[in-house]
């Protein structure tokens, strides 16, 4: 099966590693001719609205999915129109509004932290008045590993605030002194059977994603079941196929939604080592409508981002038990350049591999 | 890092799924424009002593490896000289010839079963005399897969197994009733470090691997470290690098060596969901210059040959945690296709899942 993917970085790269062996070939659509899923397939090079490309695209492949968000609502119901797209364009079209997103959590019944539209100086203002201090001031659009996000601890922050972000739709949230940052992958194939990986915890620094432990540790069966809960009803409500991640906080036993991705997730990259299907495999398992692998985690897992430039990587490969995965992409400031996963049956062996490693992956 | 592969087969595919990763690149040499790796890395088409392409080759890539034992060894040692290949061509020159391979396992102390080499059909008629039935005639060069094999049971056999085989150099064999086929899979870096994966048990039919268990049902400590010592004396002296895997017969609690593949090894395809690092990957770190990654079997595995044409792999996906891994092949009389593999915490589940699997691959 010729598979189209909007986006031809390191998820795309990794998908297509998972889909290779099921049968699946690979054309990646990236603006940037160094896209590291381009050793794994065809790559077409250009802006994702450019309609030469659309056209040829669409030609090219038989069905289609992406990894990223940020890919233009309009080609995605274009390309819907020709193939199968998964996950379906409206899922898309949700996640990169950071405003909807949060409305469809409530409609649903999904907890999340307060929040106000914020369209002037004036809406922030009155918003701040109504909500209380701390808060996070967010652009609605376009926003990803902590860009276009302000947090105002004092009234004096305001101003500053609306100097950085202003002049775009924002959206003001009450600030959660949560306990822990979770995040659920959810799966659901194209005949609405779902599957979901164990509650992972996140450690975000600057914003990015820096280390994910799996299962959770101390995660607690009821509340892997909530999460669960909410996945699914976003899942049925958006029909929805594919990998799907929500990050929750964590707070007085709930969960609050802070955000979606439909797509596989940076804290999924564990599964590729610690669970019995990886997150990689039952998204184009799904999306190929193919069913679904188990999701079980076949033991504890820690995983480090590589973010900057790369560190010693045989010192990497030294440790017993790690997997190393490079991306082959070009060291700059905050980028995701790879990940290292360790799996041990007990977390206590994980968290003795972490001290080792973390020091190399710059934590 | 820029690998050259010689062959672009399923072995190299899957070699290139675990390279990638790494930050390996790939170029693959083969004598078909459709072979199977071709879609993890670039391709060069033609025959493998044609010295345009040897030199586009050389050219290409920074360090060389293969897929299969029939590349020709003049080229081997042509580009040896170019860059570093692994494993040595020493390795591939012998185990091209059955013969030189069984005279080096007697040399370093590895036992195997009685062989005569066989130039005449006087020396057939001798052989057999002094051998006794019933007795293997095999092709020193170029068999695989049951090929170039004529099985002799009776005095009268001698005319027709000469007829099939008889105009090549020639290798008789005694015939052992051996208990089980078991192969070892050993690994060597390029310091001279070693590492080995608990031996497998294998089920050919018809001269080709049909089943593999892993670790062997029954497996003792005592004759794991019996095949440690054999591979290891192998290894040291070719100043082997790279995944090396030898088929033994188990015999009256002995190994006799039956024969060597200087490269990954089917029987080796379980170690990716099975073991903490596949064989792949070890093999590409090896050729690589990394370090060698942790060999033990996290549960046991069963592995099947998917031969001939794809059975129903929707079927196949159904099985609760079979990975299934298909080659982008033709289908064809005899050609493997593609494998699977079931990994569990006990044999017992192994063996249930068998039971379904089993009739799905054709057993």
């Amino acid at each position: 099966m010729k598979v189209g993917c909007l986006g031809g970085g390191q998820l795309g790269r990794m998908l297509a590693l998972a889909g290779h062996p099921l049968r699946l070939r690979f054309t990646f659509w990236d603006n940037n001719a160094e896209a590291p899923a381009g050793h794994l397939g065809k790559l077409m090079v250009g802006h994702y609205n450019d309609p030469a490309i659309l056209q040829r695209f669409a030609k090219a492949v038989e069905v289609i999915t992406f990894e990223f968000e940020n890919v233009p609502v309009d080609s995605a119901y274009y390309l819907a129109q020709r193939h199968p797209l998964y996950p379906p364009a409206r899922a898309l079209e949700v996640s990169q509004d950071r405003l909807q997103e949060k409305i469809l959590f409530r409609r649903l019944g999904i907890p999340t932290p307060d929040f106000l539209p914020i369209e002037s100086r004036n809406d922030l203002t009155q918003g701040l008045r109504s909500m209380g201090l701390p808060a996070v001031l967010k652009t609605r659009r376009f926003g990803y590993d902590g860009k276009g996000q302000f947090v105002l601890r004092k009234r004096g922050d305001s101003a500053r605030a609306w100097e950085a972000l202003g002049g775009v739709p924002l959206l003001l949230e009450a600030f959660v002194p949560f306990r822990r940052e979770l995040s659920v992958l959810a799966v659901r194939d194209r005949k609405g059977h779902h599957a979901f990986y164990p509650l992972v915890e996140n450690l975000h620094r600057e914003g990015i994603l820096r280390r994910s432990l799996a299962p959770a540790p101390g995660l607690k069966p009821k509340l892997q079941a909530l999460a669960e809960r909410h996945a699914v009803r976003v899942l049925d409500e958006l029909n929805y196929v594919g990998v799907l991640a929500i990050e929750f906080f964590e707070f007085r036993g709930k969960l609050l939604a802070n955000e979606m991705a439909p797509r596989v997730h940076n804290s999924g990259h564990w599964t590729i080592e610690g669970a019995e299907t990886s997150q990689f495999e039952n998204h184009m398992r799904a999306v190929a409508g193919l069913p679904l692998g188990p999701t079980a985690a076949t033991g504890h897992s820690a995983m480090f981002n590589l973010i900057g430039e790369l560190p010693d990587t045989e010192a990497i490969l030294r440790v017993p038990g790690a997997h190393l995965h490079i991306y082959g992409k070009r060291p700059g400031l905050k980028r995701k350049l790879g990940h290292v996963t360790v799996n041990f049956p007990t977390l206590a062996s994980v968290q003795r591999a972490m001290k080792t490693l973390q020091p190399l992956a710059g934590l």
